[in-house]
């Protein structure tokens, strides 16, 4: 509980120079999230209550801030990215069946997967509607090709189930096309609301990527420890058959064929919980962990670079801060 | 096999004065179906090779020609909407759990509904990506709000399941979302990509909605015949929870109350192949199908009405013949 306190100070921190543009976003975000229909209304109230910690909106706005005036065309941008960010979580929660989101039911747990997927896509058309409003079709293009990244980074991974080999590249591919897509989306977004220099607009393309690499590796850092307070066991994503950096680490250094063998029966499915444990252990024992914490700790210095090009600020420091929560969150 | 030679002359015909528009669409959709990934490429070709009648390309660029001169951004426009199309295809494929379209294996049944979902998300990217093109936001904010409908229309269908009453208001509602709004789209883009007058947008918008209207009233006198050449038996709808214009017309008008009951257990499950013959012979007997053809008729009239304000051409003979396609067509 303690530490869930000190993440809201952080974000907190975070969020304080662009709190009333804040507040502006979440009016038109949840404008878009009733309806006269009872079933969909209710559906989408579901969604309303499962709010997260807002990064990509965040991201969007500070990314604006930084390089001129938060307009209203910023304000879409960032309504644009949460849209689409929502719209593919609850695809996601289908394609990974899962039960639960933000501590909550997920969608499809509570209606069902036909109206998941509707409201999914319900959704995705309200991220494109804001997009439109900005009368920027550059922006509209930078959303349609990170939903393709999406999608192709999903398709990715699950087609790297039947792949025999335990590949770095092809992780990244996986990772930037299901994360960072987006994240660079958004700080390219949130450059162009506020007609931000080609230059600009391309740093902070890069920037973006580089956040949502840290942010992926993270996530993905987190499945090697339980989590007690919430009862989650290690090993969930490879439950899923995802086989992560850290995993993939180790078995390319050791080259060990009984490792091997476990790890391409997580992606082909019929592991046991005890030979997750026994891989996540060998993961450790053969620095896997703190392979891909130094990768995204290069990430993270390579985003940190690009930043401090900039002129100091509120909400330049607010970005540095953004980076160090990344890397560091505990959840 | 006759009636398929027949209606592909019809379709040649209608299609004749926007030959070359047609193969220069084709190009530009096909080349967004293939992808280095090869799951994602497969499932791609697979949904290549299910090609339908292209009736939403064909309408777009019939309009587009009617008021102007078919451009690039028709192209585009034409290529969003099949896109969207097909798109829907595959999310509604999985909401229906249907193991086939157009005579082979549905996306969802060859390659499981994981992929389908995702697939159909790369493919509406491909639509916002074609929008986008146009450098027309305006276009964006209408295959958005189609998007919208769509699914609004789909939940509305899935929620109208718990509904006591049979309202042929309620089924209007339905099919304009499901259906008759991406007709709408079609013309109202096809219109804008020649930069048509306010007044010819606004009238090729209401055409696009009659005819999407007649389309989907079409689509649902159909379920209550079967087809022996494709196996088809009656009442595919019903089964589906699905209760259609005929019989909503039958069940009002007599107020029979067993028919009610049997009826209300095609939207809550539970009834027999039995009891579903059984309520389409009762709608026949009742008018339902006269009924629903001449509402439709009403339709296809008014459509021509509006389309007879313009001025003779080869295009407009066309999307005459285009109506009458829609609604004489036997399959």
């Amino acid at each position: 509980m303690q530490e869930i306190f000190k993440i809201m100070d952080i974000i907190q921190q975070i969020r304080k120079p662009i709190e009333s543009e804040l507040d502006q976003y979440r009016k038109v975000f949840d404008s878009y999230l009733v309806h006269d229909n009872s079933l969909l209304n209710s559906a989408l109230s579901a969604v309303s209550s499962r709010k997260g910690k807002m990064m990509r909106p965040i991201l969007t706005l500070l990314t604006a801030k930084l390089l001129g005036e938060v307009n209203d065309n910023s304000i879409f941008t960032a309504a644009t990215f949460e849209f689409f960010h929502t719209a593919s979580l609850l695809h996601d929660d289908i394609v990974d069946e899962s039960d639960e989101r933000r501590g909550q039911p997920s969608i499809n747990n509570s209606f069902g997967n036909k109206v998941a997927v509707l409201v999914g896509d319900y959704i995705l058309a309200n991220a494109l509607i804001n997009a439109a409003k900005t009368g920027n079709t550059r922006l509209v293009d930078i959303v349609s090709k990170a939903a393709q990244e999406l999608s192709a980074g999903e398709i990715l991974q699950l087609s790297n189930v039947q792949n025999e080999t335990f590949s770095e590249d092809v992780y990244y591919d996986i990772i930037h096309g299901k994360t960072a897509a987006l994240f660079s989306a958004c700080t390219e977004g949130g450059a162009l609301s506020v007609n931000a220099s080609e230059k600009d607009v391309n740093n902070l393309r890069e920037l973006g990527h580089l956040i949502g690499m840290c942010f992926q590796i993270r996530d993905d850092i987190f499945d090697y420890y339980s989590d007690a307070s919430i009862g989650k066991p290690t090993g969930n994503d490879m439950k899923e058959g995802k086989v992560t950096l850290p995993v993939i680490y180790a078995l390319n250094k050791t080259n060990n064929g009984d490792y091997k063998n476990i790890a391409l029966r997580v992606k082909s499915g019929g592991v046991t919980q005890d030979e997750i444990d026994a891989l996540v252990s060998f993961t450790k024992e053969n620095g896997g962990i703190e392979y891909a914490t130094n990768r995204m700790n290069e990430f993270a210095d390579k985003a940190k670079d690009i930043l401090s090009s900039y002129p100091d600020s509120e909400v330049k420091t607010s970005l540095f801060l953004y980076i160090d929560f990344v890397v560091g969150r505990t959840y």
